[in-house]
């Protein structure tokens, strides 16, 4: 067999095939027929990364006679890898084969540099692997005085010899790793890796090899923060925390938090301040559980609702707090972590997801970006529901984006029995329409309240109080029980009938517990919530031209425990067939892990979120009419002439306290909500 | 006359000239015929920039009639900005101006963007104007709820809008300016000035009208520290300030200073902190000295040696105080201000000249900058002599840079009676053949030692040793007038004939006063400095294949205060007639001045510097013969045998101090100068 004569080689699982000589380095090999095969060493047999099967049983579908030994013998560099780090039977590491005769080479999951994650929640999209910055081992040429150049230029010139596929532009360096340069090529003896970051930055060097860098995606939400600590190579999440948003002392919710800055000489700094300890201390802990320190953090990826994203960055919130809801920026922002005063690697970056107008934030733009109605034929309806809710409508031609002033009644405030969804509380609902008896379940046990055991069950924690969800439900259930009528009156002629339904003076209320009752003020508070979520997704069906939608998403924890009936029932979501009403659980945040993994992800969301067209529903005169006929349950598409009188269209402003220079140039145009 | 018919305009001095509608706004027509006419309020009539004159008198030239009345009648603002700003008789704003009729419009030289600055010294470059950071005033488009975008994405569509040309890439906002953007546009009703820098980059925000900016240029020396305040805007400079090297308290020389840091841990980071300081203290004395503050300075460029150049990076200078003499990085340094540590505007970012070699600094960069050898056909010798002399040889085709070890003789260090150019010192000195009597004089006086006065006009210092031009006068006069034979020695024998020539034991000296003399080490030191300098040109002339230069220029003060016959004399210079023998002052500074207000400036050092020929003199065989031949007065092509047994090498390494994990992996490859 002659040494120069042409071999067909095929790749599984991607199929692609071709000649080359043989001799030919494998790796060489999967590079030239466009194979993606991973490597940090660069073809050293240090990092493992290339390994390979030898695709038994695969060669009669390809043609192929016979693959014994078609690969050379393993190196002395593969046989002590193989010794050091456990190679597993029948694996070979690419680099260090060169190829004998015609083969079938599978390439593992693993081996992929753009391997594809698959999330565990339904019907998300799958994450492509492209991370804004990778690991490149190299090998430094000494200096020479026969030719005397810098370190740097020398390190440089190795980056681009060794890793052409990765640099896409002129390469520059950071101070700081300029600074430890020169000690660092010598402590390796001219072998390091660098983290080399959008294909031109070298944020980081290492002595010799360096395998494992970490990345954070995080949803800072008003309530909670959460990240997920990722392996930068290959998007495994290495540790999930959570913790409160420590911004929670200054307020509740993120009007109070506003109020609470322009109030207090300082507030805002302070607010930046926690919030920026909450998220070190998410990122600390979650490298630290996932056996890393924060230096081992090259990239963190965040979202937020805008006051969240302005108050991180230290930008004042106010305009926020009042019409026209104007947004510092409105494009994604990436900084060095440092200007966050994060301490993480020196080298460390932020990228922060676009925010969408003053009230759809870069959370919303995470939804977008995991969901990805911009990629789909199908109309797709997505809703977030928080203080406020932000609605997405659209599909590959076209997306809109508003926000409906709900208020924070879904998240069981301003309800008499109201509580944040934790043990003891209400979250499942039946009403008996003959006898009027609730039966219910609460969070912390599967038992509903007539099922044996039940009193034993939550016996810890007595039954504090109803979340959200249970609202929904309980409200539900009175109006498919006709405790309330369409126009959300408790019926009080029922009291006749039931000792459920009591007298409160001028209005009536229905007891589910001696201690929780829903009253009338609840009822009116769900039924302006549910009528700005309503009122938002209709403006947008309207201006998209439909009435109906293929597909409603819904995200975020609230979407979670929501049972879709009831949230049709009351015209919470648009007519749409129960099966396509889905859960997306923690859709923002899914968004900023895609973000986090893959560059072209961020690209996307950037140029999506700049086509998005913004509707701000307080100056759409639509939006007061569909809101006026949701009040009712279900909604009617005619409006009740003493709802109308009763309510008043529930607008985010702060206009009375915000001290202007110019009050003249700021459009004032409504009040805040209260319940009729 | 129709409203819309062609007008001829002519522009001086450019001569532009061309066809424009009758109405059409003068600074429009200038821009159509690229005409350079300044404007930072963009045509506002608030900045004034775009002053122009009426050409009287040249339109008989131009073939134009009559000009009376071609211009429109001055706008109401205008008349405001006359009145307020004191508009000369004549002038008008071209930006008010519509045209009329033909007209000659002259460009005073203020009101060209690409106004030259002729610098005073002579024979230097001009400095085209083309600052890397702009003033640009914008008027933003107010927040509109009904088209909702976020304040920045506004900011950058009014700049897009209204500075087309000086726009080069997509823009970008520094951190620091979008925390304050909101506040800023509202306190400026929508008008701001903002300065972007590279075409791209928003890195300050002011409300309302901003019209000057500061930069600095600054040579950091090891003894010395000299910044120019300039207008970023007309390159004027507005204050100069100079400081001794704080650093100088760690040690007088450069390799004492990287012995300090190698001897004391945290020695490095001491003298990073030290010549920090003396940056900072430099720039506010300057700014305040200038009217302005620190925080009015958006852009310094700095110049050094690479020992400065690496420890204000605070990159210890460790590798240049032993062979291969590596820098960490042989190109420009771009950062920002606060990377340093220094307190300035925020948005102020530090320029740094390459480095050319372990030995040739950005300070040799400066000098190539300003000298430009490379923009000419003419061969030119650049000598910058200090502790290091470097060497830049060269023309357009090729340039060569090289650094010789002459050690501190040249300024006055190592010599007996030595001493800094300091008042006291004698700096000028003849002998008469006949009597060896010497006549000189000192610095602070004019009178020489035998004119009527001198005891007194030096009777505040007292005549207190010898500085290096005196000591090359003394050398040379010494040699001719006998005193010393060829090969240096003092001849012992005209001790008969004069008192002056004393007897020291085994040797001779020669004595200028009671307390100043010259020894005959201090005229092996001479001899040794003097040889490697002519060693190190040499050099660089065998490998440019010339035996000789078509003019020498010395830059530093050494090259200002030396004379250049004796010079000469001494083989410190190559063969040249003594009027091309030129001394150029601060040139590192003066590059220095034209990087601060030259972008273009940038890309043509770094460029030139990547292409030098960089030349170590401690691996060429050839100098060490250049070495031992240049030791003779004047030099001989012949070595001197007795002299070549008596000297080695000088070469700078301090390789016995310094440790080192792999000593197999660094060349050592001399000793330590020793006088013989």
């Amino acid at each position: 067999m002659s040494d120069n004569h042409d071999l067909k080689i095929v790749f599984t699982p991607s199929g692609r095939q071709g000649q080359v000589k043989a001799g030919t380095n494998l790796l060489q090999a999967a590079r030239q027929l466009g194979v993606d095969i991973d490597s940090v060493c660069g073809g050293r047999a240090m990092c493992g990364r290339c390994q390979i099967d030898v695709g038994v049983g695969e060669f009669a579908k390809h043609g192929i006679a016979s693959s014994a030994e078609a690969l050379s013998q393993p190196s002395a560099s593969e046989v002590r890898y193989a010794e050091k780090r456990d190679l597993p039977q029948g694996r070979r590491l690419a680099c260090q084969c060169t190829l004998v005769s015609d083969i079938v080479i599978d390439v593992p999951a693993t081996s992929q540099v753009h391997n594809q994650l698959v999330r565990k929640e339904a019907d998300n999209r799958v994450i492509d692997l492209a991370p804004p910055v990778r690991l490149c081992f190299v090998e430094v040429r000494e200096p020479d005085m026969h030719e005397p150049s810098g370190d740097l230029r020398r390190l440089i010139e190795a980056i681009e010899a060794q890793w052409p596929s990765r640099v896409t532009a002129p390469i520059s360096c950071e101070l700081h790793v300029l600074k430890q340069l020169q000690k660092t090529l010598r402590a390796g003896k001219w072998q390091v890796t660098i983290a080399l970051r959008s294909g031109c930055q070298i944020v980081a060097i290492w002595p010799g090899l360096k395998e494992q860098i970490l990345g954070a995606a995080i949803d800072v939400g008003s309530t909670t923060m959460s990240a997920h600590l990722c392996d930068m190579n290959n998007g495994q999440v290495l540790a999930s925390t959570g913790i409160m948003n420590p911004q929670i002392r200054f307020g509740e919710d993120l009007m109070s938090r506003v109020s609470y800055g322009l109030m207090n000489p300082g507030g805002a700094q302070e607010m930046t301040a926690a919030v920026r300890e909450g998220l070190q201390q998410l990122i600390t802990g979650g490298a630290e559980q996932a056996g890393f320190t924060a230096s081992d953090v090259l990239e963190v990826v965040l979202v937020g609702n805008p006051v969240m994203h302005h108050l991180l960055l230290d930008i004042d919130p106010i305009e926020l707090g009042g019409a026209p809801f104007a947004l510092a920026v409105d494009t994604a922002v990436d900084i060095k972590a440092d200007e966050l005063g994060l301490s993480l690697h020196p080298g460390s970056s932020v990228y922060i997801l676009p925010c969408i107008a003053g009230h759809v934030g870069a959370d919303a733009a995470g939804v977008v970006l995991a969901e990805g109605p911009h990629t789909r034929d199908e109309t797709a309806l997505l809703i977030d529901v928080g203080t406020n809710a932000e609605i997405i409508l659209g599909n590959k031609q076209r997306l809109l984006a508003a926000s409906s002033p709900t208020g924070p009644a879904f998240e069981g405030a301003q309800i008499s029995s109201g509580q944040r969804a934790a043990p003891g509380a209400i979250e499942r609902l039946r009403i008996d329409p003959d006898t009027l008896e609730p039966r219910f379940s609460v969070i912390g046990s599967d038992l509903w309240s007539d099922e044996e055991g039940f009193d034993e069950a939550v016996s810890a924690t007595g039954i504090t109080g109803i979340c959200g969800s249970g609202i929904i439900e309980a409200l539900a259930e009175m109006y498919l029980s006709g405790v309330i009528m369409a126009d959300g009156t408790i019926d009080g002629s029922l009291a006749e009938r039931s000792e459920r339904v009591e007298s409160d003076g001028r209005t009536f209320s229905y007891r589910i517990t001696d201690t929780v009752k829903i009253i009338q003020n609840d009822v009116r508070a769900i039924q302006l919530a549910k009528a700005a979520l309503h009122a938002g997704f209709r403006l947008l069906m309207d201006k998209m031209g439909v009435d109906k939608v293929d597909k409603v998403v819904l995200a975020g924890a609230f979407g979670t425990h929501i049972d879709p009936k009831y949230a049709m029932v009351l015209g919470m979501v648009p007519d749409c067939a129960l099966g396509n009403v889905i859960a997306a659980g923690n859709s923002a945040g899914a968004g900023a892990r895609m973000a986090l993994l893959n560059s072209n992800a961020r690209a996307e969301i950037e140029e999506t979120v700049r086509h998005i067209e913004k509707i701000e529903t307080a100056v759409e005169a639509d939006f007061q009419d569909h809101f006026v006929r949701a009040m009712a349950i279900p909604h009617k598409t005619d409006p009740y002439p003493e709802l109308s009188a009763a309510v008043s269209l529930p607008v985010r402003d702060l206009s009375d306290n915000v001290p202007s220079a110019d009050p003249s140039s700021r459009k004032r145009t409504g009040r805040r909500i209260r319940p009729a």
